[in-house]
Protein backbone atom coordinates (compact mmCIF):
# COMPACT_ATOMS: atom_id res chain seq x y z
CA UNK A 1 0.00 0.00 0.00
CA UNK A 2 2.89 2.70 0.94
CA UNK A 3 4.39 1.65 -2.26
CA UNK A 4 1.22 2.52 -4.14
CA UNK A 5 0.99 5.84 -2.21
CA UNK A 6 4.98 6.28 -3.30
CA UNK A 7 4.26 5.57 -7.13
CA UNK A 8 1.39 7.52 -7.49
CA UNK A 9 3.57 10.90 -5.22
CA UNK A 10 6.37 10.52 -7.73
CA UNK A 11 4.15 10.59 -11.09
CA UNK A 12 2.64 14.02 -9.56
CA UNK A 13 6.18 14.87 -8.92
CA UNK A 14 6.81 14.30 -12.34
CA UNK A 15 4.15 16.25 -13.67
CA UNK A 16 5.06 18.82 -12.11
CA UNK A 17 8.83 19.06 -12.92
CA UNK A 18 7.38 18.99 -16.70
CA UNK A 19 5.12 21.66 -16.23
CA UNK A 20 7.32 24.09 -14.38
CA UNK A 21 8.82 25.30 -17.71
CA UNK A 22 5.97 25.26 -19.79
CA UNK A 23 3.01 28.53 -19.76
CA UNK A 24 1.02 28.84 -16.65
CA UNK A 25 -2.72 28.36 -17.75
CA UNK A 26 -1.74 25.04 -20.08
CA UNK A 27 -0.10 23.24 -17.32
CA UNK A 28 -3.26 23.55 -15.47
CA UNK A 29 -5.64 22.49 -17.76
CA UNK A 30 -3.34 19.56 -18.46
CA UNK A 31 -2.98 18.80 -15.01
CA UNK A 32 -6.83 19.31 -14.69
CA UNK A 33 -6.93 16.71 -17.41
CA UNK A 34 -4.34 13.90 -15.22
CA UNK A 35 -6.48 14.13 -12.40
CA UNK A 36 -9.81 13.80 -14.11
CA UNK A 37 -7.95 10.64 -15.62
CA UNK A 38 -6.75 9.55 -12.72
CA UNK A 39 -10.04 9.51 -11.10
CA UNK A 40 -11.97 7.83 -13.86
CA UNK A 41 -9.34 4.84 -13.56
CA UNK A 42 -9.69 4.63 -9.65
CA UNK A 43 -13.57 4.66 -10.31
CA UNK A 44 -13.14 2.36 -13.51
CA UNK A 45 -11.08 -0.19 -10.80
CA UNK A 46 -13.90 0.16 -8.16
CA UNK A 47 -16.34 -0.78 -10.71
CA UNK A 48 -14.83 -3.87 -12.19
CA UNK A 49 -14.34 -5.29 -8.06
CA UNK A 50 -17.63 -4.15 -7.84
CA UNK A 51 -18.79 -6.54 -11.45
CA UNK A 52 -16.65 -9.49 -9.92
CA UNK A 53 -19.41 -10.12 -7.46
CA UNK A 54 -22.44 -8.70 -9.25
CA UNK A 55 -22.02 -10.15 -12.64
CA UNK A 56 -24.16 -13.41 -11.17
CA UNK A 57 -26.76 -11.39 -9.75
CA UNK A 58 -27.58 -8.55 -12.62
CA UNK A 59 -30.20 -9.34 -14.92
CA UNK A 60 -28.42 -10.69 -18.52
CA UNK A 61 -29.47 -7.63 -20.13
CA UNK A 62 -27.63 -4.85 -17.67
CA UNK A 63 -24.61 -7.21 -18.15
CA UNK A 64 -23.44 -5.89 -21.36
CA UNK A 65 -24.04 -2.21 -20.08
CA UNK A 66 -22.33 -2.37 -17.33
CA UNK A 67 -18.86 -4.06 -18.61
CA UNK A 68 -19.14 -1.55 -21.35
CA UNK A 69 -19.40 0.90 -18.44
CA UNK A 70 -16.31 -0.56 -16.66
CA UNK A 71 -14.09 -0.66 -20.11
CA UNK A 72 -15.07 3.07 -20.63
CA UNK A 73 -13.63 3.91 -17.23
CA UNK A 74 -11.05 1.60 -15.97
CA UNK A 75 -9.53 1.40 -19.65
CA UNK A 76 -10.71 3.45 -22.62
CA UNK A 77 -10.42 6.74 -21.67
CA UNK A 78 -7.36 6.31 -19.93
CA UNK A 79 -5.53 4.50 -23.07
CA UNK A 80 -6.51 7.25 -25.69
CA UNK A 81 -8.45 9.77 -24.64
CA UNK A 82 -6.43 11.03 -21.21
CA UNK A 83 -2.89 11.13 -23.10
CA UNK A 84 -4.39 13.02 -26.57
CA UNK A 85 -6.34 15.49 -24.55
CA UNK A 86 -2.95 15.84 -21.87
CA UNK A 87 -0.95 16.59 -25.04
CA UNK A 88 -3.32 18.84 -26.24
CA UNK A 89 -3.57 20.90 -23.23
CA UNK A 90 0.46 21.17 -22.53
CA UNK A 91 0.77 22.79 -26.37
CA UNK A 92 -2.25 25.05 -25.67
CA UNK A 93 -5.53 23.57 -27.51
CA UNK A 94 -8.49 25.55 -27.60
CA UNK A 95 -11.71 23.98 -25.84
CA UNK A 96 -13.13 23.45 -29.35
CA UNK A 97 -10.01 21.04 -30.24
CA UNK A 98 -10.22 19.39 -26.80
CA UNK A 99 -13.74 18.17 -27.50
CA UNK A 100 -12.67 16.47 -30.97
CA UNK A 101 -9.96 14.84 -29.53
CA UNK A 102 -12.26 13.43 -26.78
CA UNK A 103 -14.60 12.32 -29.35
CA UNK A 104 -11.76 11.12 -31.09
CA UNK A 105 -10.01 9.03 -28.28
CA UNK A 106 -13.38 7.66 -26.47
CA UNK A 107 -14.39 5.41 -29.16
CA UNK A 108 -11.22 4.61 -30.32
CA UNK A 109 -9.69 3.55 -26.71
CA UNK A 110 -13.44 1.15 -26.35
CA UNK A 111 -12.40 -0.41 -29.84
CA UNK A 112 -9.09 -0.93 -28.24
CA UNK A 113 -10.10 -2.46 -25.61
CA UNK A 114 -12.69 -4.32 -27.10
CA UNK A 115 -9.59 -5.69 -29.57
CA UNK A 116 -7.98 -6.16 -26.08
CA UNK A 117 -10.71 -8.86 -24.45
CA UNK A 118 -10.60 -11.10 -27.98
CA UNK A 119 -6.70 -10.95 -27.70
CA UNK A 120 -7.17 -12.27 -24.13
CA UNK A 121 -9.00 -15.34 -25.65
CA UNK A 122 -8.08 -16.12 -28.72
CA UNK A 123 -4.44 -14.14 -28.89
CA UNK A 124 -1.57 -16.38 -30.15
CA UNK A 125 0.71 -16.61 -26.69
CA UNK A 126 3.81 -16.08 -29.35
CA UNK A 127 2.54 -12.77 -30.18
CA UNK A 128 0.88 -11.67 -27.06
CA UNK A 129 2.93 -13.24 -24.62
CA UNK A 130 0.07 -14.14 -22.37
CA UNK A 131 -0.75 -17.32 -21.95
CA UNK A 132 -3.31 -18.75 -24.27
CA UNK A 133 -7.11 -18.46 -23.02
CA UNK A 134 -5.35 -16.02 -20.42
CA UNK A 135 -8.95 -14.10 -19.58
CA UNK A 136 -10.50 -17.62 -19.28
CA UNK A 137 -8.39 -18.78 -16.92
CA UNK A 138 -8.59 -15.71 -15.01
CA UNK A 139 -12.54 -15.13 -15.58
CA UNK A 140 -12.30 -12.01 -16.52
CA UNK A 141 -16.11 -10.18 -16.98
CA UNK A 142 -15.57 -8.54 -20.16
CA UNK A 143 -17.53 -7.36 -22.56
CA UNK A 144 -17.16 -10.30 -24.90
CA UNK A 145 -18.10 -12.47 -21.68
CA UNK A 146 -21.02 -10.68 -20.76
CA UNK A 147 -22.38 -10.90 -24.87
CA UNK A 148 -21.88 -14.67 -25.04
CA UNK A 149 -23.72 -14.81 -21.60
CA UNK A 150 -26.63 -13.14 -23.06
CA UNK A 151 -26.46 -15.16 -26.12
CA UNK A 152 -26.92 -18.77 -24.85
CA UNK A 153 -29.23 -20.66 -23.17
CA UNK A 154 -29.52 -21.03 -19.89
CA UNK A 155 -28.05 -24.68 -19.37
CA UNK A 156 -25.05 -23.81 -21.43
CA UNK A 157 -24.66 -20.69 -19.89
CA UNK A 158 -24.35 -22.54 -16.61
CA UNK A 159 -21.54 -24.79 -18.11
CA UNK A 160 -19.66 -21.67 -18.75
CA UNK A 161 -19.91 -20.34 -15.48
CA UNK A 162 -18.90 -23.11 -14.18
CA UNK A 163 -15.20 -23.48 -15.88
CA UNK A 164 -14.71 -19.63 -16.54
CA UNK A 165 -12.01 -18.32 -13.99
CA UNK A 166 -10.72 -21.66 -13.15
CA UNK A 167 -7.33 -21.85 -11.97
CA UNK A 168 -6.70 -25.58 -13.81
CA UNK A 169 -8.24 -25.19 -16.84
CA UNK A 170 -6.45 -27.78 -19.42
CA UNK A 171 -5.85 -26.75 -22.84
CA UNK A 172 -8.83 -29.06 -24.62
CA UNK A 173 -11.23 -26.89 -21.25
CA UNK A 174 -10.08 -23.75 -23.22
CA UNK A 175 -10.37 -24.69 -26.76
CA UNK A 176 -14.01 -25.45 -25.51
CA UNK A 177 -14.57 -22.80 -24.50
CA UNK A 178 -12.99 -20.78 -27.59
CA UNK A 179 -15.76 -22.59 -29.63
CA UNK A 180 -18.23 -21.72 -26.97
CA UNK A 181 -17.48 -17.80 -27.83
CA UNK A 182 -17.00 -17.82 -31.17
CA UNK A 183 -20.79 -19.91 -31.88
CA UNK A 184 -22.75 -17.70 -29.47
CA UNK A 185 -22.02 -15.01 -31.89
CA UNK A 186 -20.47 -12.92 -29.55
CA UNK A 187 -16.93 -12.79 -31.13
CA UNK A 188 -18.56 -11.67 -34.58
CA UNK A 189 -21.05 -9.11 -31.97
CA UNK A 190 -17.59 -7.84 -30.82
CA UNK A 191 -15.68 -7.57 -33.89
CA UNK A 192 -19.20 -5.49 -35.63
CA UNK A 193 -18.40 -2.99 -32.16
CA UNK A 194 -14.80 -2.36 -32.96
CA UNK A 195 -15.38 -1.93 -36.34
CA UNK A 196 -18.79 0.30 -35.58
CA UNK A 197 -16.21 2.23 -32.80
CA UNK A 198 -13.38 2.59 -35.32
CA UNK A 199 -16.15 4.69 -38.34
CA UNK A 200 -16.63 6.74 -35.12
CA UNK A 201 -13.37 7.68 -34.73
CA UNK A 202 -12.94 8.23 -38.01
CA UNK A 203 -16.13 10.61 -38.68
CA UNK A 204 -15.13 12.67 -35.47
CA UNK A 205 -11.98 14.07 -37.37
CA UNK A 206 -14.02 14.87 -40.06
CA UNK A 207 -14.68 18.11 -39.53
CA UNK A 208 -12.24 18.20 -36.69
CA UNK A 209 -10.40 21.68 -36.02
CA UNK A 210 -7.55 19.90 -35.52
CA UNK A 211 -4.23 20.07 -37.92
CA UNK A 212 -3.22 16.51 -36.83
CA UNK A 213 -6.23 14.62 -38.87
CA UNK A 214 -4.21 12.55 -41.29
CA UNK A 215 -1.85 11.61 -38.01
CA UNK A 216 -4.60 10.83 -35.63
CA UNK A 217 -6.55 8.70 -38.43
CA UNK A 218 -3.60 6.54 -38.79
CA UNK A 219 -3.83 5.51 -35.12
CA UNK A 220 -6.77 4.07 -35.75
CA UNK A 221 -6.09 0.36 -37.74
CA UNK A 222 -2.61 -0.31 -35.42
CA UNK A 223 -5.13 0.50 -32.57
CA UNK A 224 -7.83 -1.61 -33.07
CA UNK A 225 -6.42 -4.44 -35.75
CA UNK A 226 -3.35 -5.22 -33.80
CA UNK A 227 -2.76 -8.87 -32.83
CA UNK A 228 -0.53 -8.37 -29.30
CA UNK B 1 -6.26 0.81 -0.86
CA UNK B 2 -8.86 2.29 -3.45
CA UNK B 3 -10.29 4.29 -1.30
CA UNK B 4 -6.83 5.27 0.02
CA UNK B 5 -5.88 6.26 -3.65
CA UNK B 6 -9.12 8.12 -4.31
CA UNK B 7 -7.78 10.27 -1.21
CA UNK B 8 -4.67 11.22 -1.92
CA UNK B 9 -6.21 12.31 -5.50
CA UNK B 10 -8.95 14.25 -3.94
CA UNK B 11 -6.24 16.18 -2.00
CA UNK B 12 -4.20 16.63 -5.33
CA UNK B 13 -7.35 18.15 -6.89
CA UNK B 14 -8.22 20.62 -3.79
CA UNK B 15 -4.44 21.76 -4.13
CA UNK B 16 -4.58 22.66 -7.44
CA UNK B 17 -8.54 24.58 -7.17
CA UNK B 18 -6.47 26.48 -4.84
CA UNK B 19 -3.60 27.43 -6.62
CA UNK B 20 -5.59 28.20 -9.70
CA UNK B 21 -5.74 32.12 -8.27
CA UNK B 22 -2.17 32.77 -7.31
CA UNK B 23 0.71 33.69 -9.26
CA UNK B 24 2.06 30.60 -10.75
CA UNK B 25 5.57 31.10 -9.58
CA UNK B 26 3.99 30.61 -5.76
CA UNK B 27 1.87 27.74 -6.49
CA UNK B 28 4.85 25.95 -8.14
CA UNK B 29 6.82 26.36 -4.99
CA UNK B 30 4.11 25.50 -2.97
CA UNK B 31 3.33 22.13 -4.38
CA UNK B 32 6.92 21.32 -4.16
CA UNK B 33 6.82 21.49 -0.87
CA UNK B 34 3.57 19.98 -0.57
CA UNK B 35 4.79 16.78 -2.94
CA UNK B 36 8.26 16.87 -0.73
CA UNK B 37 5.65 16.60 2.71
CA UNK B 38 3.65 13.76 1.20
CA UNK B 39 6.92 11.73 -0.08
CA UNK B 40 8.19 12.57 3.89
CA UNK B 41 4.95 11.03 5.59
CA UNK B 42 5.24 7.99 3.26
CA UNK B 43 8.77 7.12 4.25
CA UNK B 44 7.66 7.75 7.87
CA UNK B 45 5.37 5.11 7.71
CA UNK B 46 7.42 2.83 6.03
CA UNK B 47 9.94 3.44 8.80
CA UNK B 48 7.24 2.77 11.62
CA UNK B 49 6.31 -0.52 10.14
CA UNK B 50 10.23 -1.40 9.65
CA UNK B 51 10.68 -0.43 13.22
CA UNK B 52 8.25 -2.62 14.57
CA UNK B 53 9.89 -5.49 13.47
CA UNK B 54 13.23 -4.43 14.28
CA UNK B 55 13.04 -3.28 17.52
CA UNK B 56 13.75 -6.52 19.38
CA UNK B 57 17.32 -7.14 17.54
CA UNK B 58 18.51 -3.79 16.97
CA UNK B 59 21.12 -2.77 19.51
CA UNK B 60 19.99 -0.32 22.65
CA UNK B 61 21.98 2.69 21.41
CA UNK B 62 20.32 2.63 17.87
CA UNK B 63 17.01 2.42 19.02
CA UNK B 64 16.98 5.45 20.26
CA UNK B 65 18.39 6.94 16.89
CA UNK B 66 16.04 5.03 15.01
CA UNK B 67 13.01 6.03 16.94
CA UNK B 68 14.09 9.86 16.70
CA UNK B 69 13.78 9.47 12.78
CA UNK B 70 10.44 7.87 12.65
CA UNK B 71 9.48 11.06 14.55
CA UNK B 72 11.46 13.09 12.35
CA UNK B 73 9.56 11.75 8.64
CA UNK B 74 6.53 10.33 10.53
CA UNK B 75 4.99 13.36 12.19
CA UNK B 76 7.41 16.26 13.46
CA UNK B 77 7.90 17.92 9.48
CA UNK B 78 4.04 17.11 8.63
CA UNK B 79 2.91 18.67 11.75
CA UNK B 80 4.93 21.72 11.70
CA UNK B 81 7.22 22.70 9.25
CA UNK B 82 5.50 21.17 5.90
CA UNK B 83 2.31 23.67 6.72
CA UNK B 84 4.49 26.61 7.66
CA UNK B 85 6.37 26.57 4.67
CA UNK B 86 3.48 25.62 1.94
CA UNK B 87 1.81 28.64 3.59
CA UNK B 88 4.96 30.66 3.34
CA UNK B 89 5.32 29.66 -0.48
CA UNK B 90 2.10 30.45 -0.92
CA UNK B 91 2.69 34.20 -0.22
CA UNK B 92 5.65 34.19 -1.91
CA UNK B 93 7.89 33.76 0.98
CA UNK B 94 11.96 34.69 -0.24
CA UNK B 95 14.41 31.01 0.20
CA UNK B 96 15.87 33.09 3.64
CA UNK B 97 12.03 33.23 5.11
CA UNK B 98 11.52 29.68 4.03
CA UNK B 99 15.09 28.51 5.69
CA UNK B 100 13.78 30.33 8.72
CA UNK B 101 11.16 28.74 9.30
CA UNK B 102 12.58 25.25 8.70
CA UNK B 103 15.01 25.86 11.41
CA UNK B 104 12.08 26.85 13.82
CA UNK B 105 9.39 24.30 12.22
CA UNK B 106 11.47 21.29 12.30
CA UNK B 107 12.51 21.43 16.40
CA UNK B 108 9.22 22.70 16.81
CA UNK B 109 7.63 19.34 15.37
CA UNK B 110 10.02 17.51 17.45
CA UNK B 111 9.08 18.54 20.70
CA UNK B 112 5.04 18.63 20.04
CA UNK B 113 5.62 14.89 19.09
CA UNK B 114 7.84 13.90 22.06
CA UNK B 115 4.82 15.60 24.01
CA UNK B 116 2.46 13.48 22.35
CA UNK B 117 5.00 10.28 23.20
CA UNK B 118 3.77 11.58 27.13
CA UNK B 119 -0.02 11.96 26.83
CA UNK B 120 0.36 8.55 24.66
CA UNK B 121 1.27 6.78 28.20
CA UNK B 122 -0.04 9.58 30.95
CA UNK B 123 -2.30 11.73 29.57
CA UNK B 124 -6.29 12.37 30.98
CA UNK B 125 -8.40 10.35 29.29
CA UNK B 126 -10.95 13.03 30.25
CA UNK B 127 -8.87 15.24 28.48
CA UNK B 128 -7.35 13.97 25.86
CA UNK B 129 -10.01 11.67 24.31
CA UNK B 130 -8.01 8.65 24.03
CA UNK B 131 -8.18 5.34 26.61
CA UNK B 132 -5.42 5.99 29.65
CA UNK B 133 -2.10 4.42 28.94
CA UNK B 134 -3.31 4.42 25.08
CA UNK B 135 0.43 3.57 23.84
CA UNK B 136 1.20 1.54 26.28
CA UNK B 137 -1.63 -0.96 25.07
CA UNK B 138 -1.01 -0.60 21.57
CA UNK B 139 2.44 -1.22 22.31
CA UNK B 140 4.17 1.76 19.75
CA UNK B 141 7.95 2.16 19.71
CA UNK B 142 8.04 5.75 20.69
CA UNK B 143 11.00 7.79 21.65
CA UNK B 144 10.00 7.72 25.55
CA UNK B 145 9.86 3.72 24.94
CA UNK B 146 13.61 3.29 23.65
CA UNK B 147 14.52 5.63 26.25
CA UNK B 148 13.04 3.63 28.89
CA UNK B 149 14.51 0.44 27.30
CA UNK B 150 18.06 1.85 27.24
CA UNK B 151 18.20 3.48 30.52
CA UNK B 152 16.76 -0.09 32.20
CA UNK B 153 18.13 -3.27 33.51
CA UNK B 154 18.14 -6.31 31.39
CA UNK B 155 16.10 -8.12 33.39
CA UNK B 156 13.01 -5.57 34.03
CA UNK B 157 13.25 -4.72 30.36
CA UNK B 158 12.27 -8.16 29.53
CA UNK B 159 9.16 -7.90 31.80
CA UNK B 160 8.48 -4.23 29.77
CA UNK B 161 9.00 -5.92 26.37
CA UNK B 162 6.24 -8.71 27.65
CA UNK B 163 3.28 -6.35 28.91
CA UNK B 164 3.45 -3.89 26.10
CA UNK B 165 1.47 -4.21 23.41
CA UNK B 166 -0.78 -6.44 25.52
CA UNK B 167 -4.86 -5.84 24.40
CA UNK B 168 -5.80 -6.53 27.73
CA UNK B 169 -3.52 -4.86 30.11
CA UNK B 170 -5.50 -4.23 33.38
CA UNK B 171 -5.44 -0.63 34.95
CA UNK B 172 -3.02 -2.22 37.98
CA UNK B 173 -0.98 -3.35 35.31
CA UNK B 174 -1.07 0.13 33.47
CA UNK B 175 0.27 2.11 36.43
CA UNK B 176 2.77 -0.37 36.84
CA UNK B 177 4.34 0.03 33.37
CA UNK B 178 3.66 4.36 33.61
CA UNK B 179 5.63 4.05 37.05
CA UNK B 180 8.51 2.09 35.36
CA UNK B 181 8.57 5.02 33.07
CA UNK B 182 9.25 7.46 35.44
CA UNK B 183 11.60 5.31 37.38
CA UNK B 184 13.69 4.70 34.79
CA UNK B 185 14.70 8.24 34.44
CA UNK B 186 13.10 8.22 30.60
CA UNK B 187 10.16 10.63 31.63
CA UNK B 188 12.76 13.43 32.79
CA UNK B 189 14.77 12.90 30.03
CA UNK B 190 11.99 13.26 27.05
CA UNK B 191 10.75 16.27 29.10
CA UNK B 192 14.10 17.80 28.69
CA UNK B 193 14.43 16.89 25.31
CA UNK B 194 11.25 18.75 25.00
CA UNK B 195 12.72 21.90 26.68
CA UNK B 196 15.58 21.50 24.05
CA UNK B 197 14.06 21.41 21.25
CA UNK B 198 11.27 23.78 22.23
CA UNK B 199 14.49 26.56 23.03
CA UNK B 200 15.87 25.75 19.39
CA UNK B 201 12.86 26.77 18.06
CA UNK B 202 12.90 30.45 19.76
CA UNK B 203 16.30 30.29 18.93
CA UNK B 204 15.81 30.49 15.43
CA UNK B 205 13.64 33.04 15.56
CA UNK B 206 15.69 35.67 16.60
CA UNK B 207 17.55 36.96 13.82
CA UNK B 208 14.88 35.66 11.13
CA UNK B 209 13.99 37.72 8.55
CA UNK B 210 10.40 37.36 9.29
CA UNK B 211 7.81 40.22 10.26
CA UNK B 212 5.64 37.62 11.96
CA UNK B 213 8.35 36.42 14.80
CA UNK B 214 6.34 36.90 17.82
CA UNK B 215 3.21 35.60 16.22
CA UNK B 216 5.00 32.03 15.16
CA UNK B 217 7.08 32.64 19.11
CA UNK B 218 3.41 31.86 20.77
CA UNK B 219 3.14 28.91 19.29
CA UNK B 220 5.68 27.39 20.48
CA UNK B 221 4.10 26.78 24.43
CA UNK B 222 0.93 25.69 23.29
CA UNK B 223 2.53 23.07 20.83
CA UNK B 224 5.01 21.84 22.97
CA UNK B 225 3.19 22.24 27.04
CA UNK B 226 -0.41 21.14 25.74
CA UNK B 227 -2.61 18.46 27.68
CA UNK B 228 -4.80 16.89 24.64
Amino acid sequence: MLLGDLLQSWSDDLLTDGLRSLPPENGFEARTEFERMRLDVTIGQYLDLVEERAWRVVPEEDALLRAERVILYKSAKYSVEAPLVIGARLGGATDEQVDALRAFGVPLGIAFQLRDDLLGVFGDPSVTGKPAGDDLVEGKRTVLIALTRSMMPPGARRLLDELLGDPHLSPPQITLLQNTLRESGAVDRVERMIEANALRARAALKAAPLVERDNLASLIAPLTQRVS
